[in-house]
């Protein structure tokens, strides 16, 4: 059989196609996702869910004019390649490819950016809107919401608020009751209840004002043309239940569907994971982090674990296993989990809350109104903090630094290694009395012997990692491990010293004063952003000291940085060590 | 009759009374809150309509070790008043004064602060978890929450999450239908048809696996009594409907809610407001925004405003009764209504998008993400940024420049009087390619004539106040007023050059540079936090340029501040004329 697939370019193309060839594009459109996938790597699960129902969208709406906003793009391989995005497909989430990701500078047809999740009723919503106001009354607004996105607050806000507009939006429900974890909450089981027939009579989204309809098989093609077709004349918000399996068409995928959201390398035919290099290796933070929080949870029955849908990412998931009466995932609810960690703290409990860094963004008014005016001890772990990688822009960690500095009472740690991790956790279930956020980043570690001994670190100290004379390097975070790797590599370092600062606030205002006093040559770096960053603090300590030096930044520079790997994008933001590195040789 | 209040220190001797004594405890205790509040003014209208309720509870519930949370702090003055603070009530939201608002550090009947809305359901569900964990298995934890900020986001995820734990948790929620301005929303709607008992057979909250019961007449002592009572014996999550009028007992506050949402001083008899200083005084800048942005909207047609619950607050009524089809309210949904500017933004309009700057905190990562990384045009107001004064620290919007001087492609504006915010207004919406956020503080203007024609603004120019040899001031914002009363004021000030930065970001680097050049002596001046804001902007800039000037930096220093006038909060944050003279006088 001829492909199909091969002859579209955009939706116009699929368009000119009859109905009963559209399970031919389909099976191809799987099967083309799945091969790149498999070698080029991303996240799989959720796209393989939803080919029908991109089918089905780009061959009954007329997209671009109508607006398609994916809820978080996990969603939207399929609709890429349907869109132009075919041939630089095997591009994805590569530097200079495309962004894994809608975005809006890549297309027309990506209505909107959507990285973080439930973003998607408030931007279509707004879209409508405009169309109203703009006399464009054809015009289609369909967004694209998962059952473990439309849980989280933002999507409710959305609802409530469109329920009461007469606007021409179709939100569909992707339920497939899982996240990149399984779903949880309320709304979830009521959903459940829904799927089986046993909910009542009247309908939460119908409370909400919302025409519903559903729920439907996400991968009958016939059924969801025709549920399309009708909703397109049906005015005011309405809500299209689908009901969709994460993996769909992959055995292994559907069987294993939190391995394979984003499975890494994967033999296409049979869906196994490649085995990956067995070389020892230092562990992941995250399990790190994980395996300590177990760990200490075992000797401290105060310390709870939170996490925002991210028990596997986060490697919480371990402690839900070992402790599951004291580990918590709260759903895509970042704002709940941390003032509910603020009032379990309030009442003598030791809670580790861990939040991905650009995610804790969504909580950042609870941080300051609800833990740190009240000085409540809550332990934030931030997770993936500085740039993550072909994630992109929207999920590196690279604000964190600047938006929590300026908050009183909050500690602020970047451990340089594993046994750092493990050692200030150890220290903020002693009795801390002030907040504290831990940030550290993805991926490995730089220590195969990682499970010392645990020894209590004191807040604000710095320390000396190599001595010099000339020219003195300060950093926070596990970027210092680069700075050793340079020094080691540089012909005349002994004039180059290095301290490294777990802490950023409060900051080693002494040693400071010694490295000023010192040193011809102050050079700073951090993973995070230049602009009120780790580099700004030592520039303020210094103005505060009088000490009139001028001190080398280098951090995150102030722009909006790409995808790519996390070697590509650290020389992008000239924090690699050949920038370090050039810089040091026009003073040595 | 002898009065019970006098005798009511705690709810111990409230527990002594007879249920028929109670209600001549609540006449008292409303004529007590009017009494105190018509004088030492305050927030009036939420705390009338729960003086039942308020009374029930403490009579039913074993407070302090049952865990009350009142959810915005407005609702709890009769609260404050029968827990041990009836006596110092006079001193409400003074210096040295009691908060305005629950606070932990006051009392222990204080369960959690609230200052900012829909916190209250997380809050309590942590305390009710960790009374589970650590076997208080007889505690009960009760939230107190308003049918506009059950409606926000937060509060969903804290629904959502609880009906899914066996926590003995009981949600009050308070129906007046009221928040500062009437409540609005699906949700709103729904609750209406509740109470008409045209909603049908399920209730929403019965859909999120709360026990609901209700409605009931939250002024009927004996029903809420009864009702609280059965509730302590049920198990699980439980939700209350008590329907309430806002402003009970005084009827010209039961009128006119909105106005008596915090009327001044008025009449505690007949409730007339008292008549303010008829002398002409400059506009509040509140006001100023409202009418300029109905004067540009009426020719620019693509103009839309949008208010997260703060119409009158903000003045963005003035829009809602001109031009309704363009003018949005859309509840306590700051997150929303971020992300809906963003996608009408999107769609060609120019959406002014007018949050208190301590509230857009809540939405911080839809200014990132949603608006920023996308560069999309967005108009963010931000209303009382700086110290706010009596209400204190929950609402001083002192974080802002530090949040957001971080994120990439958005510029940053402080103007220093109503003629600026005017033309940085026009500016905006003249095609400004960037999104942009306008800060501008609580209170009254420094122009009797402020409606002046429009002049577009450069982005990123600075401008000399007043020339000078020595000392140059730089400052942002409003507070440059007080510096140009300085200078008057002081003898030998000619050597003293005054700067005004309308652009924090992009900052007037040329302007700088020049600065740094001719003054021996720099000092920045800001009404926000000095640990990452407009000051350390100027340190970025002075070190990038390689100067090597001490740069003294006046901001708000790294405590939260307390509430008080806004006169008395710069003097203690060191930021008034009095600590910049004493600076001035070591140098001169």
């Amino acid at each position: 059989m001829d492909s199909l697939l091969a002859h579209i370019n955009t939706p116009k193309d699929l368009k000119k196609l009859t109905a009963d060839q559209l399970p031919q594009v389909v099976r191809e459109l799987r099967e083309f996702i799945i091969d790149i996938v498999a070698t080029k790597e991303g996240h799989l699960g959720a796209s393989l869910g939803v080919v029908e129902l991109t089918v089905a969208l780009h061959y009954v709406f007329n997209t671009p004019e109508d607006k398609l906003i994916w809820d978080v793009g996990h969603q939207a391989y399929g609709h890429k390649i349907l869109t132009g995005r075919k041939k630089i497909f095997e591009t994805n989430r590569q530097l200079n490819g495309i962004s894994g990701f809608p975005k809006m500078a890549e297309s027309d047809y990506d209505a909107f950016g959507t990285g973080h999740s439930s973003t998607s009723i408030s931007a279509i919503l707004g879209m409508a809107m405009a169309s109203k106001l703009m006399g464009e009354l054809d015009r289609q607004h369909i967004a694209v919401i998962g059952d473990a996105s439309i849980a989280s607050g933002m999507a409710f806000e959305g609802l409530n608020h469109a329920g009461v507009t007469d606007t021409n939006i179709l939100v569909i429900l992707n339920d497939n009751a899982i996240g990149i974890d399984p779903s949880v909450g309320a709304l979830k089981k009521y959903l459940t209840n829904v799927k089986k027939g046993t909910a009542k009579d009247e309908n939460i989204f119908e409370c909400l004002n919302f025409n519903y309809s559903g729920p439907i098989d996400g991968h009958d093609l016939n059924t969801l043309i025709r549920e399309l077709e009708r909703l397109k004349s049906v005015p005011g918000p309405k809500l299209l239940h689908v009901i969709t399996t994460k993996g769909k068409g992959l055995q292994k995928a559907e069987e294993n569907q939190v391995t394979y959201h984003a499975p890494g390398k994967f033999d296409r035919t049979t869906g196994e994971l490649l085995k990956k290099n067995d070389d020892p290796q230092p562990l992941k933070f995250q399990d790190v982090f994980g395996h300590t929080l177990v760990e200490l949870a075992i000797k401290n029955k105060k310390i709870v674990g939170i996490t925002p849908a991210m028990p596997t990412g986060s490697s919480l998931k371990y402690m839900m296993e070992a402790i599951p009466e004291r580990a918590f995932d709260v759903g895509i609810a970042e704002q709940h989990a941390v003032t509910m960690a603020a009032g379990m703290a309030t009442a003598g409990l030791i809670p580790f809350c861990n939040i991905y860094s650009t995610f804790l963004q969504r909580a950042y008014d609870q941080v300051i109104h609800d833990v740190a005016l009240q000085n409540i001890p809550v332990v934030f772990c931030l997770d993936r903090a500085g740039l993550v990688g072909q994630d992109g822009p929207t999920h590196h960690g690279v604000f964190d630094i600047a938006y929590l500095r300026c908050i009183p009472n909050l500690i602020l740690c970047a451990p340089m290694n594993e046994v750092e991790l493990r050692n200030i956790m150890y220290t903020a279930q002693l009795g801390l009395q002030n907040p504290i956020a831990i940030r550290y980043p993805r991926g490995r570690g730089v220590l195969l012997d990682w499970q010392m001994p645990f020894e209590e670190m004191s807040i604000g100290t710095s320390f000396e990692v190599k001595n010099g004379t000339k020219i003195a390097i300060l950093s926070t975070g596990t970027i210092g491990n680069k700075v050793t790797h340079l020094l080691r590599e540089i012909k005349n370092s002994q004039s180059v010293g290095h301290y490294h600062f777990p802490f950023i606030k409060p900051l080693d205002t002494k040693r400071i004063q010694q490295i000023l006093e010192n040193y011809e040559h102050i050079l700073t770096l951090e993973d995070g952003s230049a602009i009120g960053g780790f580099g700004s603090g030592v520039l303020e300590e210094a103005n505060r000291l009088g000490v009139q030096k001028t001190i080398k930044v280098f951090g995150v520079p102030d722009d909006f940085i790409t995808h790519g790997t996390q070697e590509e994008l650290y020389h992008l933001a000239h924090i690699d060590n050949s920038s370090v590195k050039s810089y040091l040789e026009t003073l040595l």
